[in-house]
């Protein structure tokens, strides 16, 4: 989905001349270059790197170090890398377990844009236009290199911050990874009472939207939320506490201070909206 | 906004020929006149309700108790009544309160639709259709009024299921009233780190979706949440169980069972959203 956006993005933007699309699954694959979202497709990473001038890997988080080990024989100095995985920390510890330290030319990346769906025929053209992308660059990291990751996410519609990558990862956690579990989690606790008690047929737009993202794919998240647990576990236990503290709220009839948590997340996501829309 | 819906959707439909709107806010009310969502307005509970055929209750549900003590000493019998609170036990007891016992025309009722709006100017002519509404008629209920409140919301597009308060007021804690306050909650928690470190500027579409209902009114919801507080709590204690065992699978690297809870979420979400297309 992202490769393919990605792809599609870059076409439509004129950034490339030629797009190659690496795949293990070959029918995704086939699709791409039957959609002309890929010129050529390859199934070895060795032979569609080779000449490339930019390279985006986009494959869940966990399978980073492995693409890395193959290509590390014949790492392509000249050749721009970047990647677009949802925690850097785990991608930059990746890179240090292969290459003993971040190549310069290996810029990790992170464009805040997806949806709920997998595979190539869910790609969009538009996803990264007025969307956010953050890369986080190293000291060690090509400067001009920088810049061209930098141009290519502006080209693609988006704004690129810089920031580094333990500040990336506390965000994030917070604004993705954490409600992903809370979606998850509360999905499958309710799914369990809908399979005795048929309460799914009476829940409306309200659930639908709260649990949009519990439909992203299982595999992928598993990667993100182990890659980043060192952020997450803080995360949900301070949400546990403040659970705990509405459920004593309600018991205790504590109007004022549930009224409180009610109107303060109120408008805190109409501050979120208006960054959002403008 | 759902008095308003109520109003224009049975209008279009031409359920009705005359409609009288009651509400405390003169604002609100002039809009919905000049809105012609309705034909005449009153700001006195009594002679609105004079000499009409079908009464509906839009308020939160906190304010039943008090609109039910003023329209008890001139209760016309012949009238039909329900209302549109997200919860049923609360407005049976608020009945056993004031008049004794249910009364034979007050049907209770909940159409299961919304949007995190509020005010007349949010009303949605169509908000009913393909929708589901809950009614919790009693031994003491008049069949023939039970049968007309469900013709008028079948005519405003919807399907009416007949079940008890207790049902109603257990499916809703879970489908509803515990997924706002897991949205109150988390946006309330991000909110304040976003005073100090600015994360909502990297929050993107999921983050929007999974909080929309943080943006519904703090007032309705927590009169909901009051109401329906024997409910909610267990709840509210289960999901934190869930939450725990799902930071402890993190810090275990439990993969087998995280990716437990995040696939058999994903495939509720699936049942679920089977039912609500179709």
């Amino acid at each position: 989905m992202i490769g393919g956006s990605v792809a599609q993005s870059a076409r439509q933007q004129g950034v490339c001349c030629e797009i190659v699309g690496v795949d293990h699954d070959e029918v995704n694959l086939e699709k791409a270059q039957h959609l002309s979202v890929i010129d050529f497709s390859a199934t070895n990473i060795q032979d569609a790197v080779a000449g490339a001038d930019f390279v985006v890997i986009a494959t869940p988080v966990g399978t980073i170090e492995k693409i890395l080990t193959e290509l590390k024989p014949d790492w392509p100095e000249d050749t721009i890398f970047t990647d677009v995985g949802s925690t850097k920390n785990s991608v930059v510890q990746s890179l240090r377990q292969v290459f003993g330290s971040v190549p310069s030319n290996f810029i990790p990346g992170h464009p805040i844009a997806g949806s709920e769906s997998s595979g190539v025929e869910a790609s969009i053209p538009s996803l990264f236009r007025n969307k956010r992308v953050i890369i986080t660059p190293d000291e060690n990291s090509n400067r001009v290199m920088v810049e061209q990751v930098e141009r290519f996410w502006t080209m693609l519609g988006a704004t690129v911050s810089k920031m580094d990558v333990h500040r990336h990862d506390t965000i994030l956690a917070a604004t993705s990874h954490l409600p992903h579990i809370v979606a998850y989690a509360l999905t499958d606790m309710l799914g369990q009472k809908d399979e005795n008690n048929e309460i799914f047929k009476y829940a409306a737009g309200g659930f639908k939207d709260f649990t949009r993202i519990a439909s992203s794919d299982p595999t992928m998240w598993l990667d993100i939320c182990l890659a980043n647990r060192g952020e997450i576990v803080g995360l949900i236990e301070q949400l546990i506490g403040e659970l705990d503290g509405v459920a004593k709220n309600l018991k205790n009839n504590e109007t004022e201070e549930l009224f409180g948590v009610f109107s303060r997340a109120n408008s805190a996501r109409r501050r979120f909206l208006n960054q959002y829309q403008n």
